[in-house]
C-alpha cells in the first residue's frame, strides 16, 4: 500500500532511508505564485539538524536542501516541488549488530514481520531522518499560511518532570535554548536533567505544544476530515508520539458541561469565545480562536544500557546499543510537529475553497 | 471537499442528518464471501440506540437497519453494502430556538462560518446520530476481523472521577450496565454521579478504553499510514473526543527509555514482549501484542442551565437548551469507538495484503 | 478495493444491484448553496428510464428518486446528498438459467473469477441499472455547472450505419426522438434499422457525442489528472463503451502538424482558436473552446439467438437468453455520458479553485 | 490539486520540468522482495531517450537513472523507490521566443490561464520529458508483472498512412527499427514518409498498440475502477494521445451483438473465448484472454513552418518555432504507453488481492 503520502489537495510524499543515498519529498498541489527560495526551506531544516547541542546526537549532517522542481523565477509554479537532502554522515559500521537483532522500542521487529526483511542501517525508513522530508514540506506550508495571516508557535512544553511557566514565555528562546523551551529557567533545569540521563546511559521523554493563531473559522470538514482528526493523525504519524490532545485534552473527561463549554460573545463586531477549552475547533471545524494541540513523546528507545531481546533466528539475546543517539527526541521533533500541523492546516484551507457556491463564484467571475 | 469517507481499501461513506428522512452508510471494499445478516448489524446498532437507560436521552428511536445492497444468499458479494436507518422520532419543534442562535460547545457557529447556513434541526449533520452509519459499518468490520481471530473489547474506563478497577473486570457487564463499565461497583458510583449531574442541569465526561487482541504483527504502514496514526484519526473524528492515547499514552513523557522500552523474548516459539507500554504498535506497525487505545470524551455540551452566546444577527443573547439530551456521551460512544477501531484495523489488514511479493504469490498461484 | 467512487473533491459513490431492494448514490463534496429539488434529479432519471419507446426494454420502472440527505430549505448544505431509487419491476424468474451459465459479452464469468460467486439476478451489480446512481448525481453536477455558464449537449451521433447530419441539428429532438438523435431524418432511418435488428433477434451499437460549452480555460491538471484523461475514464467506466475520442480523435493519427494545430487569434479581446481539432483541451487543460468527446458503444450483448458458452461446472453448453432487453444501449446511455462528463468537469472546476494564490485570496479575504 | 500521482495501491508521483535541474518519480506501494537493479530501469529509459535515430530530436540526453531509496541488497524493501534523472542538455536560449507567445497545439496558453505564469523553458512541466518518471516507474511495474507471468508487447501500429502487416510481425524489430514497428517493410515506408515530413518542416501522427498476455481473469473492479477505464485514463494522460480503443474499439459501433459477442468454450480444462472482440475485458474485469488497447497520437505540434498565434499581451503575432524537435511522437511514446499500461495492471493486481475472503486467508494463515 502506498503509505508515504499525506494530505488531500496539498499532498506530500516522502522517501528515503537513514543510510541510503538521500532523503526527500515531493510537495504536490501547492498553489502557484508563492514566493519561495531555498533559504525558506533551509531555515526549517536547520532547526531539525542534529549535532548542534550537547543534548543531540554528535552526528554532523549538513542536511542541505536541493530544490529540484516546481519553482520558477522565485515562485511556485503550481507543479510538484521536489526537494532532496543527500546523506553525508553514514557510519554503517555502527549498525552491524542490529542487522540481526531487534532493538526494543524500535520498528526492527515489526518491519521484518511486515516485509520479510529490512534496510537495518540506522533504522532505514523508520529512522527519524525520514522527517527531513516532512520538515522541508512543512516550511512551504508555513510560508503559505503566513500569506493568510496564520502563524504557528510550537515549542517544548516539558521534559521529564520539568515544565515551562507560561508567565515566563519567551518566544525567542524556542530557537535559542537547546531544549526548544520558551522559558530559559525551565530549560536550564531540563538540561541538567538530561545530562543526568546521559550519565545513566538512559533517555527521557516530554511534551510538545503547538499553538496556531489567525486560522479563520470554517476550516475542516464535519465528519471524517475533521480538522482535529487530521491534526491527530498528522502528529501521531511522527514516530515516538504516543498521545495527542486538542484544547484541554484529557482534562475534559473530569469536567461538567457547564465548566467545559466556551461561551460566545460579540467583540468589536466579531464572534469570539470567552474561554477556549475546545482548543479552537468545534465539531471538527475551526472556530476562529487559537488552535491548541499537545503531543506526548516517548523517551528515545536507543539507550546504552544492555537490554533483553531476540534475534532474527528466534533466539533470546542481550543487546547493547552503540552509535550516536539523542538522549531525548523532543527538541528536534518540535519543528516536525510544526511542519505536520502546518501541512494539515494548509490542506484544510485548500479543501475549504470549494465549500460554498458563493466563494467559487468569486474565483470564476462570470 | 468530499469528507464523509473513511478508509483506503475498506472505505465507508456516511450520510444523513439528525432530522432528515434517514441516515446511512455505504461500505465499499468488503471482501466477498463473508457471512452477514441484518442481525449482525442490528446488534451493534442496538448498543448505540438511545432511550434505553436512565442516563440516556428518553428519545425512542427504533434504529432498524435496512440492508439495501451487497449481500446475496447471506454473504457479502464484494460490491458496496448500503445500509439505512429511517428517522422516526423527530421533534423538530424542540429546535426552533437554536435555528438562530449558536449553542456553546456545538458546531452551530462553525457550520454557519463554513457553509453560510445549516440544517439546524437536532444538530443536522453534526449530530451524534451521524454515528449510526459508522456503527452499522463497524459491525461488518468486527465480523470480518473475527474471521482472522481478531477481537475488540471496548468499554467505559471512567466517568467523571469514577474509574473501573481492572481487578473487577467483568466483560459481560459492558453490555449490561447502563454506563458500559465492565465493573458493576464503579458503574453504580458513576450512575449516582450522573444522577447528580442531571439534577444540576449539568453533564459529565469520561474515558473509553479499547483493547484489540489477536492482531498479527505487520499491520500498518511505517510513515503516514501508521496504524496508531489512523486509529487516532478514527477516534478523534468522533465528535466530543478531545484526546487519544496509544499504550501508556501521556505517561510516557515522564519516563526514561529504560522504563518505557518493552523487552522482546521468545515464548513457545513466538516473539513476545515482556511488557506492553507501546500498546501493541511499534513504528506504526502492529507487533502482535494487544493494541491499547484510550479516548477522552468531553461532557455533553447540551446542558439545561442558561448559557451566554450570540445569534446569527451578531447580537449577544442567552440560551436555555430544551429537548432531550444525554447527560453523558461516553456509554453510547463506546460502540462508536469500537466501530471506528474495527474499521481501521480491517482496512490495515487489507492494505497489508500486497506488502510482500511472496504473499501475493499465494493468491496468484502460478 | 473500494471501487464504487468517482471524483476527487466532488465525489460520488454508487451502490445497488439490478434486483436488490434499491439502487442509489451518495454525492459528497457538492458546494453549499445550490438550489436543488427532486424534480431536478427526476428529469434526468426519466431520460434514462426504460419502457418508454419501442426500442427500449418493455420493463416499466418508475425510478422515482428519494432524496435522503444534504438538502435543507431547497438548497444543498455542503454535506453528502444521498439519493435512492427503489426497485419495483423485478422478474427474478427470468434469470434462472443464467445463474449457472456465463452470458457472452457480459460480466458473469469475470465476476465469478473475481469474487467466487455473484448476484446473478439481472446482472446484479454489472447491470445497466447501476447507472441510475450516476445519472442522479450527474443531474446535480449539471445544475452546478449551469451556475458557471457551462452547458452540455449530448446526443446519439450514429446507430449502426446511420449518422446524423450536423446541418439538420435540432437540439430539441434529442429529448423527443426515441434514438436521442438531434436529426429526425437520421432517427427515422435508425429506428427502421433497429426494428430489423429486433426481428432478427439481434442488437446494434452506435456512437454518442458530447459537446460542452462555456468551460473556462484552466480546468484540468497537467499530468495524470488531465481533463481529457479523466473524461476518458469517466466514459470508459460506462459498461459497453469500447473507445473514446477527444476532438478529432482517431483522425489525428493520419494528419500533419500543420493540419492539426489550431491557431490562436484575438477576438473581441479574448483569446480564441480558429479551429478546434483539439476538442477544447490542450496539455490536459481546458482552452476555453468547446470540449468535444465521442464514446463508441458496443451492441447489447443480450440477444435472443442461441449462443455457445460454458457453465459454472466447466461444461460447454448453449444459451438462449430470455427476458426483456433493449436492442441497443446507445439512446439510454446518452444521459449517462452526459452525467459522467458533467461530474468530471464539475470536479475539475472544484479542483482548480486552489490552483493560484491570488484566487485563494479572493476567498480568504484578509 | 495534487495531480501528479497515479495509481491506488501501487502509486507513482512524478516531478520535474524539461529544463529544471532534474526529473524524477517516487514509486510507492511496490511489494517487498522484488529483485531490482538500476539496469532494469535504464533499459526502459534508453528506449525513451532522444537523439538515437534520424527521426528523433538530435538532443543528446544521457538520462542516466539514479535510484535514491527503497532498494536494499538488490531487492525492493516495500518502502518508496525514488528515482531521478539529471537534466544535462539544456539549450534554454532556444526557447526565448516562446516565453512570451503561445505555441499552437501546446499547453502554453492553458498553463498561463490556469496558473498565471509558467516555466516556459522547453515546455516546462508539460514537456514530453515528464514521461521520464513514468517510464522509470513502468520498468518496475513490468518487472513485477513478469513475476506473475504477465507480459506486455507494445509497438507502433501505424505512422501516417503506413500500417504494419500482422503477418510480418517481428517482435525483435520493435527494439531495432527507428519507428518501433514490428515489421521492417512498413517501417522503411514510414521512415521515408517521415523524411518527407521533415523536408516540409512538418510532422506526423500515428497509432500505438498494446497487447498484454498472461493477465489472470478477475483483475479490475466492476464500476468506476474498471480495468479498461483505468487503462484509458493511463493512456489518455500521455500528452498527444487523442483517442483510446479497447479490443475492437470504434469498430463495435457498426456491429450486431451476434457478431460482437465472444463465445465461451472449455479448452484443456480452462474457460477460453473463441474470439476476442472485447480485448480481454468484460464488465471492467479481465477475462483471462489477451488485453488489447490502441492509442491514437497526434502529430508533433512543434513544426518549423510559421504559425499564427497570440502573445501574453493579447496581440496577434506569427511564430516560427526553432530548436530541436521530433517529427513524430509515436516511436518514443511506445515505451510510455507500455509503462502506463504496466502500472495500471500491476495496480489492479494489488487491488484485487483483498477481493475475496478465501484469498486473504491464504495470507493470514490462521
Amino acid at each position: 500500500m502506498a503509505g508515504s503520502s499525506f494530505g488531500n489537495i496539498l499532498r506530500i510524499t516522502t522517501w528515503g532511508e537513514s543510510h541510503g543515498p538521500a532523503l526527500g519529498v515531493v510537495v504536490d498541489g501547492c498553489p502557484a505564485g508563492l514566493a519561495l527560495e531555498p533559504d525558506d526551506i533551509q531555515a526549517y531544516l536547520n532547526r531539525r539538524r542534529p549535532g548542534q547541542t550537547k543534548i543531540s546526537t554528535p552526528r554532523k549532517e549538513a542536511d542541505t536542501v536541493e530544490i529540484l522542481s516546481g519553482i520558477f523565477e522565485g515562485h511556485t509554479t503550481g507543479t510538484p516541488i521536489a526537494m532532496m537532502v543527500r546523506n553525508t554522515s553514514q557510519h554503517s559500521a555502527d549498525y552491524g549488530e542490529i542487522a540481526n537483532c531487534y532493538r526494543p522500542g524500535h520498528a526492527d521487529y515489526t518491519f521484518d514481520a511486515k516485509y520479510g526483511f529490512r534496510d537495518y542501517r540506522g533504522g532505514g525508513r523508520s529512522s527519524g531522518r525520514e522527517t527531513t522530508g516532512r520538515v522541508a514540506a512543512g516550511a512551504i506550508a508555513a510560508k503559505l499560511l503566513k500569506e493568510f495571516g496564520i502563524e504557528l508557535t510550537v515549542y517544548t512544553k516539558s521534559i521529564g518532570p520539568f515544565s515551562i511557566d507560561m508567565n515566563k514565555f519567551d518566544r525567542q528562546a524556542i530557537l535559542t535554548t537547546p531544549t526548544c523551551m520558551p522559558d530559559t529557567d525551565a530549560s536550564a533545569k531540563a538540561e541538567a536533567y538530561l545530562a543526568d540521563c546521559m550519565r545513566n546511559y538512559d533517555s527521557a521523554g516530554g511534551v510538545i505544544e503547538c499553538l496556531v493563531d489567525g486560522v479563520p473559522a470554517g476550516l475542516g470538514d464535519p465528519v471524517f476530515e475533521k480538522l482535529d482528526a487530521n491534526l491527530s493523525k498528522a502528529v501521531m504519524s511522527i514516530g515516538a508520539v504516543k498521545a495527542v490532545e486538542i484544547g484541554d485534552g484529557i482534562a475534559v473527561a473530569d469536567r461538567h458541561g457547564s465548566q467545559n463549554n466556551d461561551a460566545f460573545r460579540m467583540e468589536a463586531g466579531r464572534v469570539i469565545k470567552t474561554s477556549n477549552h475546545a482548543g479552537g475547533i468545534l465539531g471538527g471545524i475551526s472556530d476562529g480562536s487559537q488552535i491548541i494541540l499537545r503531543a506526548y513523546v516517548k523517551p528515545t528507545p536507543s539507550i546504552f544500557s544492555p537490554q533483553q531481546t531476540v534475534n532474527k533466528q528466534g533466539e533470546n539475546t542481550e543487546l547493547s546499543i552503540k552509535g550516536r543517539h539523542d538522549p531525548i527526541i523532543v527538541p528536534r521533533a518540535v519543528v516536525v510537529v510544526e511542519s505536520m500541523a502546518a501541512l494539515t492546516i494548509a490542506d484544510a484551507l485548500l479543501m475549504n475553497a470549494g465549500a460554498r457556491l458563493d466563494n467559487l463564484k468569486k474565483i470564476y467571475d462570470r
